[in-house]
This record gives structure tokens, sequence and C-alpha cells, in this order.
């Protein structure tokens, strides 16, 4: 059927993996078999990064099946992945070989299932990855336990080739050649394709063999689909046993079907299509049939039997009402650089999840792509500021608070203004995993002097809020949500930002809910449906500022409120309901109103939106809860509804 | 006299330079004559960098007279150093030429005098540096400035060579290759001393020319010393005006003079002793003597007549009374770890100031010395904790919340304890500037999860600490002040630590102050004095604990309050008085103390202690004024004070 997906069960993989005496065919099959599946993990889940996992699969499936010692045992080789994007890849095999629950093939990205990106909670991870360039760290810091334990093991770590732009990873060589760490091999799944594009075109890396070189490793270089080769070069690295060494593997993403093989992109083709999302069933059924037809070839020729695939069917992806906010801010940007030349934008190899096409397209000369590099594009914004000019500086929030963080306070005690724009904040989409779910951005950055930090809630507030860090004698930071924003909070539109100011978006009784951006906004507004039902008005303020409130507006609105509730799509520490809280202890009032803030307590769960909003307690049925756990709910229209209050409570 | 310090006027040096007509010997001149004003400025100040001055004033010198044009001019060539810690050294230089007023030089590290390390607020620094690594990426944003601008100018960027240890040097160099830098030309103060001794022991550069090469630069090598040398090496570098250059200076740490002169060492010492502090009087004259016959000698061949000193008298430095946290710390962790053997300590050179020396001594096997490379310290943490043993990663705090902000929050989402030493914390010293004092530290960590930042007082509530740490299961941020920790607060002892609960340490009215380590603590016990005379009874409550806070303790004692004063040694946002007002709205109390957070409001000021205090309203005096403005204190003994307070209201 058309919309059916194909697995292989784990008893499969034994089967066929059993059949084929040669090394090196049982690694390009079980290759083929991991790439079926994790195919079809990516197609089920929604999305995932099939290119980086196709490109690895082969280094990856020969070094699990003849390379590492052990390496399910504790006292084993350990491989992992530092890019850590390659994860369904890693599961894939993983399930194969028995070292994974099979029910988990099913679970990718999904509540209690296997990760986006590695967790340590998910067994044989042994690092937390998705942060790039720090897997050799991790490795050194491993050794350095060993060591000290006595103990003696290998370590295989692989790395993207974009990452290779990360700092770290330069800075994390050196220690390892001081301290003769030859337990150490890196390899650089070198698919010359990072998030946006080739990694030339992005930043290019040279000369690369030079580079490790130059810092003391011992380079080799080879194939890395070529299973044969792979086992001559790591035989040729066990040569030099007290040096580390990287392993430079030529691989192609989304090598090994013809269908999503980089090498299949056409010349006016610059962005490759299957870094992160998930293929049509169109594309789907097409790279299926290819790996299938390679297991079948190889498996004929051992006289085996076909393979027998499981089939489910596919969930259609349910799109989504609404709109979403960082194509408009990419024109918000557009439209300001075209009356204001001393707009420069900065991009760290994410230009398509920052809406910058259209900014690029238009003013190429005013586009600078830094690549992975977020400290220097942080610090070369400071020096863009220092000459008059106006640098808007884009990443995920969840790099852009962090690696760059002395960075940002460096520029802020310059004192001129820079425009921090930060995608992806918040909870949502909770697929990718905690590596990218930007819930701590507020916190890290709010204390910075001269930087105001404010989240618009749909598209017409993301103008205003371009407009208002245009203009701002400050530095901003602007987080955006890359979550969808649903209708009623687009219809909200949009009213004059004025800082510390927020707006009652839906005007009831003496209990408020104040909250920002659009996850939270919705979920408030799904609230007080619910609640109304039960009797209790509630009043939703939207408050855009997360570091700046303005005393007489929240003096104005408590005047009229019994009970207040703080909701955050971040930690409930170091944000709105720290601020509001701080504020209203400094306005000296007779009585508070009682106050509760509720947001993140826990590292943020992955998984699809809405079971990850509820394993938060942040959906509309439990901030409905905590409205009524607030104890101060008025009935508003009736003695009945007030008695289900009552119960309720 | 024994105790005179001697300089140079302005119109000395113009006087002198205007006599030598051959540029290579005015060179070596100027480059005299500034060394002995930083020497000046550096032994009246109390504290400077003289090496590194030193090191550098041979290359600063002879581009500031020869190679940049206009320097001082608006559409002028740039120079910056990135490692910024040479300043002393050029500020000397431009007061010799005039740039800067001359009655600057006796400011040094004084409030409104010259910054420990650069600011943009002085003129002519082009960045704001110190916090290592940034400088080759500011200088990139300067140039993509000028060529959007259509200005043309060149710039030269002095970078120390424990410097580059830091990622974000390698992370900065490929983009400039991509985008044909060839303004941009970056010398290596190639030295051979980092902050604790030989870069080889730190973290070996290796083969520095290959590494530079290999990332795409024209790479040449000279002796930094040698005016004629660098004027070669210099035009060799123009050959190649359209890629980034970066010259290797070879110097000497302190070169220029004999006494200190790291050549000087002897074989037996590992620890350069000018790195950061005042020489003795002994050594001054010492220096003095072999600059002046330096100077002395030029100017004879060029028949000049001698120099004419003006003398000032040293000041004796007040030693300060009482004791230093650090050292405490670091006998406390010797004792931990003789107990402990999971004990492992990383250190990024600073191994002296983080109180590391006497566990180096002592396991020398567990101590993992990283270099200036803090996101891989961290990230080598994480690895070490995942297999079971405990790693404490020091630094300054000022870099160590920042810097590896995000490896930290990756460390925290695998669930492991690891144990952050931040010294240096606070906003005293205040010497150095705000690239070192660490006044954003807990905002920018406390929202981690898993992470207790606490605060000791004294030497005994170190050891309490360090044990607290060491059977956390949570990870620790330990916040270290290096300032002096005067009597008074010895006095207070320890008592044992309970996560969010505070102590009394000084009993009074219904009117209290909370703070944590010993300046505000001191601070507030000099201000509970103070407000005694005037009748005033203030309670002073400690609390170390920046992001815990115990409901019940909390309610206990605010319900003996009428007034409530929070006094942070950080940013007024994000620590303690955020996380108390917080927990005091959640705590539904029918009226609440009148409360203030009183902390940082603006970036720290550079000056001696006490001034620097003053100025941010943070001595006892303005505290005092705090206690009173909260405008409901109590007269507990008189009438006559009552009315006193009335009128100080």
């Amino acid at each position: 059927m058309d919309d059916q997906l194909s697995w292989v069960s784990q008893a499969e993989f034994t089967r066929a993996l059993a059949g084929v005496d040669d090394r090196h065919d049982r690694a390009r099959l079980f290759a083929t078999l991991s790439r079926i599946n994790t195919l079809y993990a990516v197609a089920r889940a929604g999305s995932g990064h099939l290119g980086s996992s196709f490109s690895a699969a082969d280094v990856v499936s020969w070094l699990l099946l003849n390379h590492l010692r052990r390496p399910f045992d504790s006292d084993g080789d350990v491989y992992f992945s530092s890019k850590g994007h390659d994860a369904p890849g890693l599961y894939a095999s993983l399930i194969g070989l028995g070292a994974l629950p099979e029910e988990q093939l099913h679970r990718l990205r999904r509540l209690d299932g296997l990760p986006g990106h590695p967790d340590v909670g998910t067994p044989h991870m042994a690092a937390n990855t998705g942060s790039l360039g720090m897997g050799i760290s991790k490795a050194k810091g491993m050794i350095v336990a060993d060591r000290l334990r006595g103990e003696r093991r290998r370590y295989v770590v692989l790395t993207g080739d974009g990452e290779l732009q990360e700092g770290q990873i330069w800075e994390s060589l050196a220690g390892a050649v001081h301290r003769a760490m030859g337990e150490l091999t890196v390899v650089v799944d070198h698919n010359k394709i990072q998030s946006d594009t080739w990694v030339r075109d992005v930043n290019d890396l040279g000369d690369l063999e030079a580079r490790f070189a130059a810092f003391g490793w011992a380079v080799f270089r080879c194939d890395g689909h070529d299973p044969a080769v792979l086992e001559e070069t790591l035989r040729r690295r066990a040569e030099v046993p007290d040096v580390p060494a990287v392993i430079i593997a030529d691989t192609v993403k989304g090598g090994g079907c013809p269908t999503l093989a980089a090498t299949s992109m056409g010349d006016d083709e610059w962005q490759y299509p299957y870094h992160s999302g998930a293929p049509t069933q169109e594309v789907y059924r097409s790279a299926l049939a290819e790996l299938t037809g390679q297991a079948h070839a190889m498996l004929a020729r051992y006289g085996l039997e076909s393979l027998e695939f499981r089939l489910v069917s596919r969930q259609p992806a349910s799109a989504g009402n609404g709109a979403r906010l960082v194509p408009a801010y990419g024109e918000a940007l557009v439209a300001l650089a075209e009356a204001d030349d001393r707009v420069v934008a900065f991009d760290a190899d994410l230009v398509m999840d920052t809406g910058l096409i259209p900014f690029w397209r238009r003013f190429p000369d005013r586009f600078v792509e830094c690549g992975i590099a977020e400290q220097d594009m942080v610090s070369q914004a400071g020096g863009v500021a220092s000459r008059g000019l106006l640098p808007f500086v884009h990443s995920f929030s969840c790099f852009l608070h962090a690696r760059p963080n002395e960075q940002i306070y460096n520029n802020a005690t310059e004192r001129r203004p820079v425009v921090y724009v930060g995608a992806l904040a918040g909870l949502l989409p909770a697929a990718p995993g905690h590596s990218h779910q930007a819930v701590r951005d507020v916190a890290a950055v709010a204390a910075v002097p001269g930087l105001v930090v404010l989240e618009p809630a749909n598209p017409a507030e993301v103008r205003a809020a371009v407009d208002f860090c245009a203009t701002s004698p400050e530095s901003t930071y602007l987080r955006l949500v890359s979550a969808i924003c649903p209708p009623e909070v687009i219809a909200l539109g949009a009213e004059p930002l004025r800082v510390g100011r927020g707006r009652v978006v839906r005007v009831g009784g003496r209990v408020a809910a104040i909250g920002s951006g659009p996850v939270v906004l919705a979920e408030l507004l799904a609230a007080a449906d619910e609640l109304r039902s039960s009797g209790i008005e509630l009043t939703v303020v939207e408050l855009p500022w997360h570091n700046r409130i303005d005393a007489a507006w929240l003096r104005e609105l408590v005047d009229d409120l019994d009970g207040l509730l703080v909701v955050e799509n971040h930690y409930t520490h170091g944000g709105q309901a720290d601020l509001i809280a701080r504020q209203l202890a400094e306005l000296d009032l007779a009585s508070l109103p009682r106050f509760r803030g509720v947001g993140l307590t826990s590292i943020p769960r992955c998984g699809a939106e809405a079971e990850v909003l509820d394993a938060h307690g942040l959906d509309a049925r439990h901030l409905a809860e905590a409205v009524r756990d607030l104890g101060v709910a008025q009935p508003t229209r009736t003695t009945v509804a007030a008695q289900t209050i009552s119960a309720a409570l």
C-alpha cells in the first residue's frame, strides 16, 4: 500500500547476517539493513537526520561488527558520536545487534523512546551529544579516568566535518597529544555537507589533514564507505599506538542509496534536502527500493532468502494550523534592511532555520556566514558594532545563549547595540531532544547589562520586535519560538511594544496568568476556555519582556487581582516568575495576590509536542489545574459553578 | 630615597626621541622609556602585568612609531591587543606619544583611571579584551564593516601564546582566509610563559607555524625584540596583501631588562614571578637601574642629556588584615582527596590563583592541567564523571561560568556530579577590570538543573563547602571570593551547611539584611555598627546558597521582620534577591516585610577596593543608607534615637 513503511526485525538481521561469512560483505549487508531501519524510523518519526546517519553507516557498521572489543560490556571499547545527529543510524545498528530493544525502533523522537540526539539514559550511549564539538574532550576525560583506575580500553569518536568549525575541537586536540592518548581515535564523517549546504561554501576546512597533523595527531584518510579500506586504515592506525589519531573518512551525505545521496544533487541545487527532515512517501519508496535491491542482491549471492519485512502504516504528518514566526522574522529583517543600511546579518550554519534565506538573497554583501563558530560570530558582531553598524546575530537559541556566553557579555561591556536572534527557543519542538531545547536561555543572558530579552508571540509582534531591536539603544536578545503559532495567537495581533509592559489578551476575573510566546499563550487561552466551563474567568496577560518589568504597569495589573500565575516556556528559575516576584516584593503592597510560577523543573523531555507539554505540566489541562490550585478562584457566574470549583479544590 | 618611584614625562619622551634619528634606535629608546613608565605604573598600582608588557614592548613600539598609518585617527590603521594584559605597556607607550593624558600614568587600576585590562572607554582602545581569544574575531568584524563602508585600513592584533590554547582562536582563523582578509595581521607575543609557567609544560603548542599555515594563513617568524627584524618581517608580510598573516614574534617574558626577564630564571624555578604582581622595591630599583642604563647609553650615543626623572614616593601596600579563602580551599581539597580517591582536579592555567599547588604536588596523577581551554576542561570533567570519579574543575569564576557555559549544561544533562570552583568571584579585587570581575556568574549558571551554587564566607565555611560538594548528589558551583576575608567574618566560623538555609550572624531587631561571602558580610557587619549608633539594630543573615532556598526557613525568618534587604556581590538580577523574592511571593503570607535588593546595576568599575565598593553603593555607608531607606526601621533604644531616624528618613 502507498502509505506503508517497512522495517527489518532483529531476528531477520540475525538470520541474514549468519549466512554471510565474508566480514566485509557482512558489514555491507549490516549497513544496508541498518539504513532500511533508519529510513523507517525517521519516516515514522516525521523528522530525523537521515543524511548523516547514512554517510556514517558503513563506518559504524565496521566498528561495531569487527573493530570494537566488546562494545556493549562495561569494560569494553567505547564508541560514540560527537555530532550526535547520526543517532537514528546508530540506534538502528544497535537494534540490529540486539543491544537495544527492538520496539524502540518505533519510538524515535517520542516520549520514553529514542531521543533525537543521544542521551546517556539510552543504553550504550556514552555521552550526551548534539551540542557540537564536545566529543573529543569527553573521551579525553574518560581516558583520564581509565588511567587512574588502571583500566585500558579504546575510544572511537565520530565527528562531523561541519562540526570541525567549532573551536572546542581544536582546543581539545593538543591535550591529547600532550598526554599521549593513543587510546583515542577520531573518525571524521567527511560528507562535505553541513546543515545548510556544502562545507566548502560555509567555511572551508582547507587542508584538513595538515590541520590535524599540525596539532600533532596521526592522520589517516580513506573511503568511508568501503569496509576493506576501513579495516586496512584501522590496522595502520594501530601501528602508532601512542598517539591520538584521526581518520578522515570520505563519505557521501545520504550515501548508500542514490535517492538520498548528495551525489545526486543537481548543479543548481545548493541545499541538501535530507539533513534533518523526513522523506516524502515517494522518496521513501524510492530509497527503500534501492536499499532492498542491494540487500537482496547480497543475500542472493550467498544463497539466502530475501528479506521478510514488517509493515506499518505511515501516519500522515499533522501540519498544524497557524503560522510560523521564523519566516515572518526573515521578512521583517529584509524590510528593515531595505530602510536601514547599518543592518548586517550573521549566521552560524542555520540560514534556513533562522529565516535568513531572503536576506542572504537580497543583501549578499551584508550577510556573513560564519559556519558552526558561534563564539567567532558573536565577537565579529562586536567588531561590526564598533564601527557603527548594527549586527543581527543568528543561531538556535540553545546554542546562542550558551556557547558564546562570555562573548555576549564582552560585547555588552563595550556598550554598543548588538541584536541576538535565537530561534528554536523553548520546549517545542521537542523531537530533537534537550541539546536543542532552549529552556535556560533567558536565565543565562538576562543579567547581561544593557541587554533586553524579549519574545514575540505572533508574526505581527515579530515585526514590532524587529523594529524595537533596530531602534533600541540597548542590545537585544530576540527569543523566537519555532513551533507553530496557532490562529488564536495570531489573532491577538500586536500593540506597540513598551519596555517592561504587558497587555491583557483575554479579559477575565481576579485571577490572571502571565506568559509570553505562542506556546504559552496558546495553552493559557485553552486553559481559560477550560476554566470558563467550570466557572472561572481567567485573565490572560502577555508579557513579552523577560528581564524588564515596568513597576507602574505591574502595580496597576495586580491591583485587580487575587491570584497570579506566571507560566514559562523555560526553567522556572531565572525567568519571568522571578522577575515579577522580585518587582512585586519591591512594590510595597499591603498584600500580594496569591502567586505561583510554573515552568520546567527538570531537563526537557524528547517527544511529540503534546505529550511533552503534558509531561512537563505545561499543557492547558495542567495550567488550568495550576490556576485552580491557586485557591483563590472566585465564581463569577452561578452558584452551581462555585460549587463545582469547591469540589475541584 | 628607598621608597621612591621614577617616571618619565611626555615632554621628556619628546625631547629624547627628537634627538635620535635612526628609526631602529628610536624605537629601541621608545621601548625602554615605555618600560620605565610601565614599571612605574605597576609598582604604583600595586599590581599589573609587567611580564607581558615587557615582552611586547618592542613590537608595540615599532608598530606605533613606524608601521601603523595614523593609528590615532579615526580613519587610520588599528592596533589592539587580544590578550589585553599587556595593557600597562600600551598605556605607557600611548602616554609617551601624547595620545593619552600624562596624568593617567599615575592612575593605573584606579577609579576613572586606566583599567587593568583594556576598555573602549579609554581613548584608542579598539576593543574590550582580557577575556582571551576574542581579538581576531573582533578585528574580522571591523574589517567586515570597513568593507561595507568602503573603507580600507590595516589591523594588527597582538595575541599571547598561552592564549592560543583557546578554541576561539582557531575557530576564527578559517573565516579570515575564506574572506581573504589581507587587512589582518596577527602578531603572537611568543614569550613562552603563560600565567602559571612555561607554555610547553601547560599545554604545548607544538609546531605553531605549521598550525597557522594549515589554517591557510601566511606565517612569518622573527625576533620580537629587534626593530630591524620586525621591519623586515612586516615588509615581507606586505608582499602577500590578500591573505591574513601571522607573525610569530619570539620574545622573552619580562624582556628588556635582566631583572625581569624570564631568561634569568633558575633551572629549578617553574614559576615566573612577574606575570601580574607588583615588583618589590628592591626588584623595582634593580630593573629601573638596568633600563636607565640602557636609555642613557643610547642618549649618550646621540650626544643627548640623561633622562630627567620625575619622582614619587611609593605608598606602602596595605596588606589587609584577615585571611584568604583560596589557600583554605586548596588545603581542604587535599584533605578531601586524601580520604576520597575519586577526586580529580582540573585546572586552566590558574594553579596558584585557585589554590591548587598543594594538590598538584601531592597528587600529580590526579591533577589535569588543561591550559587556557575551559570548554575542553569542562567536557573532560564530564567524561571523568561518567566513569564514576569526582572532578573538581577550576578557573576564575569570570571565565568558568561563561566560556564553557554550554559545556556545564551538557554535563548537567548527564546527571553526574561535577564540582565547579570559580575563584576571583565578585566585584573585588577590582583592579583587573570587568573582564575579571565575576558578577554575573550566579545568574548564568543558577538555572542549570541539578547544579547547586554556593558561596562560603570564611575559611571554616570553605572546608564545610568542600565536604558538601564532595557528598552532594547534585553538581555544585563553588563561588570563591579572592579578596581578603576580614577577622570579623573569620570569627563567624561555620555551622553545618543545610541546603537553602541561612543563619543569623548578628542578632538585631525587625530589620534584616541577607548576603553571602566575605565582602558582603563584612560590609553588612560594618553597616550594622553604623546603624546601631543611630539606634537601629540590624539583623545580619548569611545565606550561602544562591539558587536554593528553604521555604520553611525563610518563613520563620521573615515572621520576625518588618524589613528585609538583600545585598549581592553580583548584578542585582538573577541572584539572591530574585531567589528570595520569588520564594516570599509563594509563601502566601498575609503581608510581606518591606523588601529591597541591592547589588550591581552597571558594569563593574575598575579601581581600589574601597573606592569601587563606594562607587557601586555596596560599602557599609551605602548599605546602612539602604537599610534606612527601607523606611521601616524601628527605634529599639531611646526616643532620641527614634527622632534621629525620622530626621534621616
